[in-house]
């Protein structure tokens, strides 16, 4: 871990080039716009290390997975998002040499990722073998205001006399991705059209068959004035691009504007797809890279004014938090129901970009708090979409009823690398019911129940029944066979948090059926008929409710993490030697399996989404008993911690644990940044500071804040929004203001105390 | 499942032609000499569906693993048996057309693997699309005399009319195997010659560079008189052919013989790989194939005469045994230590052709009965050889001292498939440690334990100690995170059969010491110092075998398979829907986990292996209460519980358990007899009838036997070796017959009565 990037309250700043780093600032300095991502590239040639990536969302392909020997039930595919046309190239010969930073003596280097605006800008000054000097100014946007639109400006400038600048921009289709299981390509050749005037490509995905049509037009200015150009047009399998050469005096500036449309049959007619992104393509071309820009600012302008975090006294931090938040927006807009949110976004292709329960558990917060509630409600609508899927996915584990989401799915079909996370983590499905609580609390938009939340939940309630079963024995319910969200076990028998959750659930359906009958008799009555509810279901429920093992040690007053926890040896992490860590690099899986350490938050997990059911001592035992055994390799567990150790006044802790995600990514902590970033971790980081040193919670339907400052800090401010209230919580260290920035009073829960703010004041505590 | 061959006390008969069947004949009928083995394919061209099948033993390739997310400690490459050059290859065009039995129409068919031979013979008529009709006989032989050649006499007669004869022997080593993880082939070229007179090929396997060369000659006759030949010579990359054509009046009968060594640099130096096998062959071919064919049929009468069953009443199942006894001969030989015994032999190549406990727990009594000592004793060899691989394997899962045997392996390493079976059933180990006692219980021989296998005991006894751990709340040592011998489980905590094993390994480990201590004081202070023995640690592993924890049930009275047994819904086979069955093929792998079902014998194995511990009464409610929970969906599990059963004097069951694996692969009873023939577990259907109905055992020293026969045979009689005497036990169903066929007194246990039988004297009781 090294700090690489310069410190700054808006950007990312690269400010020399380190061909070690540069896949990982290829990561860092992604772009995107929620419908596709774009990593930070170079346009023109480089022939160093890159992991060249264009993903659009929700085109993917089933590569098959890969496993020792096949047994039923196994996942046949693991999705993978799809490294798509490279639509930024523009290669570049300056009198017969190309440039290419790999060969090219580099003088100044800085690649800037601008947050508050949404931009990449690179420049860098070279000089190659040949003897000439170039100057190189480029900035690029993924439009947020025109989701179809990339757009690029180029500018190059030969520094030590006259020179033939060749320019190729170019479409290129032919693209492998990195993880491919069996090393195939993904796309298929549809077709193609160049003209001097402007160039298309189509590629197709094997087996799912998404058409891809890339349009391209671009420009050339030397002195302000458009070039009149006659481009050679090359038209290959998988490519288009046109070869320009133009002169350049030393020192005049040429710029090269590339406007490139991206539209899938995802959204359009495929026969349509070359006519609609020529007309997005024209459209944009016409308006111009500096009108794209500005709207796309604008768009951004406005994300930043509902969800900025600010913190006053640390630049590191304020980096750090920005930079969660900037690519939280960027990867997952709510426009598109089909879509979610990947573990690495757009930003790299390890995890397959596809939608784990990560979603529910730890980004949902963040876009309820931030966004509109409609992006919020369109991640409870996604699930719902898909649970005929789940429905099947039950079925194919020989379950007779209910649903089982899976554990990553791109369409609603299981699609993860192992068996044993597929089979047996399905405590993921109580996630998913979970954040049907999580979204009414926060919104008091109770119609989502009715309308479908309702399906959900109880389909997720059958299944949980399925999976239980009566151990004679014991006289109780119990759960064999699972994971929990620690992953350093495997096939472990009643699971707490699992066993919490699914009863949970169990309790939830029972609410919401009593909810709809009670306020909504008529939608009661649809779905009575609909999912063929009874009262013997509904009372075979409560006996398991009622009747539920849950592992508990009386001794140690913890709940056990599964049955034969205490038969471990107990050791704690500060005891182990720590050239040992992180254990996932040092240790045989087997090792890890058999031992203690945890993870991530697993009987913790369960105190924090249960927290009102629950005093503070048991979570202060069991925080006591499982943290020290916990390693929080998974880039998922210090959030937790560091929320529930601001609850129980541990302050050190907490801010121990917020700094483990804050700048996971800046600082490439893990070693894997060139992967792509860890996007769904960093809604955990806007968590901890959130949920964690503010305090958030919701009480009886109110906003309820219990803030506390690091000792690091001088203050820190946020915006959150809230039942249509927007506002600005200040927290210093003596003091808190809040900001009502909306037309109506609100009312809060200021550490304890019920206050009213009316419109466009503030209250300070 | 049919009875497709022919019934018959010797051989196997496929007396039609079914293409449908033509990979499963390919299997069953496979010849092989424990050095080499090669599938029932066919000389001439076939274009229809085949597993073209040669095999050398011990030439294998690292393939990589197949995973989903690779982890620290797994098997990094699944070891394979590699498909080799194809010796047997003769193509045949008859005026200007292949002889395609795809192609043509078959009259009269028969393929026969007569066992008592060890001979592959084939007839038949066919009718080409030209008209021809033709008549072939072949017969082929992997020679037992002369292990490296392989010889095949090939006559065709034209029924109708003369024709031309195009004859072209071949070698072709351009061989890809069908279980190859990533498509690729593993053989690369090296060399190749070819004269009129002799053609060799050689090749090299990628990674391993094993070198392994062919070599063939030829001789055509017509009416008896040898042809003079002026063949074209074919010499590609990978292949080498001769090409001839001859004139045939019709039903003139012409005959190819042709010979072929294969040599390896496993035993030769590589350089004179191609003198070597030219010299073997140019012997080979003077000597004919009659020769040649002679000396192989006198190696197997010997073999026979040591180790054949008959059985009297019953042809199905005498044509069962041999079947199975004549595989074993084929597949291991003990001339080599370097090998073992291949789940699928040479037959095919799952199970990639490498060693499991398979050979410990069920193949070593069957060698050890039925041949000389010293073939026994070449297994122990082959484990201790590899013991230091063991150490090595045992430290990549970051034990700290001790050997850990793979699950599978070619050379030591640990190479399977599957992450979870290669952790964590580690049970094997005791197998390992066990046939150290068996093999000593058996012969007598005690020199093995100073030689070398107190070191491998001693070792893996450190493993146990290294994996168990102290529980402090149980006050004993456990063992998590095992898988026992019922697959059908994963990962669980204190398995009784893995407890049971590793503290009889400490038993035995502390009996060796002392045993050395006591008779071979010498040897005992080399290994001393050698395996740095200390009362310390001889103290600490009593402690274990005082307290180590066995998971019990009073109420029932059973040994618990693992912690939890009682919580799983305990269901019997015989409740379940037969549409169900095989779990494995009905059933999610989610689902068999967690069900109660049993793949194969696991406690019960335990009491087989300690059956001297235990008396009936425990037997029986452990029998009583698992058996029924059995499956026996591994082929290794009926025996086990037939041998059980005849002791429980269950004899319906006993017979039951014994017809499931008697002809498994004759009647293609798993449906996956064309992969290859269940070798390993051949082995166990003879201990079905040994230590099962004729209850052979080992009694202070003694030869015991308690016999008992099915009902629906007349009387069975088997050889056994013991002790450098050859005993003929006959057993009818109201008496049996022992005769000694040797020169010295042997004193057997009959039914409980101690009798001393004289040299070549027979007595009946």
């Amino acid at each position: 871990m090294k700090q690489y990037y310069q410190f700054d309250e808006w950007n990312i700043i690269e400010n020399s080039f380190d061909a070690h780093y540069h896949e990982i600032s290829e990561s860092i300095c992604s772009i995107g716009n929620g419908y596709m991502g774009q990593r930070a590239n170079f346009e023109e040639q480089y022939s160093g290390k890159t992991l060249q990536g264009s993903y659009m969302a929700g085109v993917y392909y089933p590569d098959k997975t890969r496993v020792g020997w096949w047994k039923n039930g196994y996942p046949e595919y693991f999705a993978k998002v799809l490294n798509s046309t490279n639509w930024i190239g523009i290669n570049i010969n300056i009198d017969g040499e190309a440039l290419d930073l790999a060969n090219a003596e580099i003088g100044s280097f800085s690649r800037v990722l601008n947050m508050k605006e949404g931009t990449l800008t690179r420049s860098f000054t070279a000089s190659l073998a040949n003897g000439k000097q170039v100057k190189v100014d480029a900035i690029r946007i993924c439009s947020y205001a025109d989701k179809e639109i990339g757009a690029i400006r180029y500018a190059i400038t030969v520094l030590n006399g006259d020179a033939e600048l060749t320019i190729n921009p170019y479409l290129d289709g032919d693209i492998k991705n990195k993880d491919s299981n069996y090393d195939e390509k993904f796309w298929d050749a549809v077709d193609s059209s160049n003209t001097a005037d402007l160039a298309t490509l189509t590629i197709r995905t094997r087996k799912t068959g998404f058409v891809y049509t890339s349009a391209m037009k671009f420009q050339i200015t030397q002195s302000g004035q458009p070039l009149s150009l006659s481009p050679i047009i090359e038209n290959k399998t998988k490519f288009v691009g046109h070869t320009v050469t133009v002169s350049a005096k030393a020192n005049q500036t040429t710029v090269i504007e590339k406007i490139v449309s991206n539209v899938t049959s995802r959204d359009h007619n495929e026969a349509s797809l070359v006519s609609v992104a020529t007309e997005l393509l024209n459209n944009a071309f016409e308006r111009g890279f500096d009108t794209l820009l500005a709207a796309h600012i604008a768009v951004w302008a406005n994300k930043w004014n509902e969800s900025d975090i600010i913190v006053d006294g640390d630049v590191a931090a304020q980096q750090g938090i920005r930079f969660n938040i900037f690519h939280m927006h960027q990867t997952y807009n709510g426009e598109d129901s089909r879509l979610n949110i990947g573990p690495k976004g757009f930003t790299g292709e390890k995890y397959g970009g596809s939608t784990y329960w990560d979603t529910e558990a730890y980004c949902l917060p963040f876009y309820l708090s931030t966004a509109d509630q409609k992006i919020a409600r369109q991640l409870l609508v996604y699930r719902h979409n898909q649970l005929e899927r789940a429905k099947e996915n039950a079925k194919k584990l020989g379950f007779t009823k209910g649903a089982l989401y899976p554990m990553v799915t791109m369409n609603g079909e299981e699609c993860h690398n192992e068996w044993e996370i597929t089979f047996e983590e399905i405590h993921r499905n109580g996630a998913i019911a979970y954040a049907v609580l999580d979204y009414v609390r926060y919104t008091g938009d109770t119609s989502v129940i009715s309308e479908f939340a309702i399906e959900t939940v109880y389909e997720i309630a059958r299944f949980w029944e399925d999976r239980v079963h009566w151990a004679a024995r014991k006289g109780q319910y119990v759960m064999l066979g699972v994971t929990g969200p620690n992953e350093y076990e495997n096939n472990v028998n009643n699971n707490w948090y699992t066993n919490r959750v699914a009863t949970w659930t169990l309790e939830y359906a029972l609410e919401l059926v009593n909810f709809l009958k009670t306020n909504e008799p008529g939608a009661y009555t649809i779905w009575e008929k609909q999912l063929g509810i009874t009262q013997t279901e509904l009372s075979k429920w409560q006996h398991i409710i009622d009747n539920m093992y849950f592992p508990y040690d009386e001794e140690l007053g913890v709940y056990l993490q599964q049955d034969g926890f205490l038969d471990k040896e107990l050791i704690q992490v500060k005891d182990l030697d720590p050239s040992q860590l992180p254990l996932n690099q040092k240790w045989s899986w087997d090792r890890i399996l058999r031992s203690c350490f945890i993870k991530q938050a697993d009987v913790l997990q369960g105190l924090f989404f249960l927290g009102d059911r629950y005093d503070l001592e048991t979570k202060k035992r069991n925080f006591d008993f499982y943290e020290p055994m916990t390693v929080h390799e998974s880039s998922l567990s210090p959030c937790v911690h560091s929320i529930l150790a601001c609850e129980l006044g541990y302050n050190e802790k907490a801010y121990e644990m917020y700094l483990r995600t804050s700048r996971l990514d800046l600082d490439n902590y893990n070693n894997d940044t060139e992967d792509g970033l860890h996007i769904t971790s960093m809604a955990g980081t806007w968590m901890s500071v959130i949920k964690g040193f503010a305090g958030l919670k919701i009480e009886s339907s109110t906003l309820s804040f219990n803030p506390f400052i690091p000792e690091e800090w001088k203050s820190f401010s946020f915006k959150v929004m809230f039942r249509g209230a927007l506002l600005n919580v200040q927290v210093g260290a003596n003091s808190t203001h809040i900001t009502n920035e909306s037309d109506h009073a609100v009312q809060v829960i200021l550490s304890g105390k019920r206050i009213e703010i009316p419109a466009k004041q503030k209250t300070t505590v």
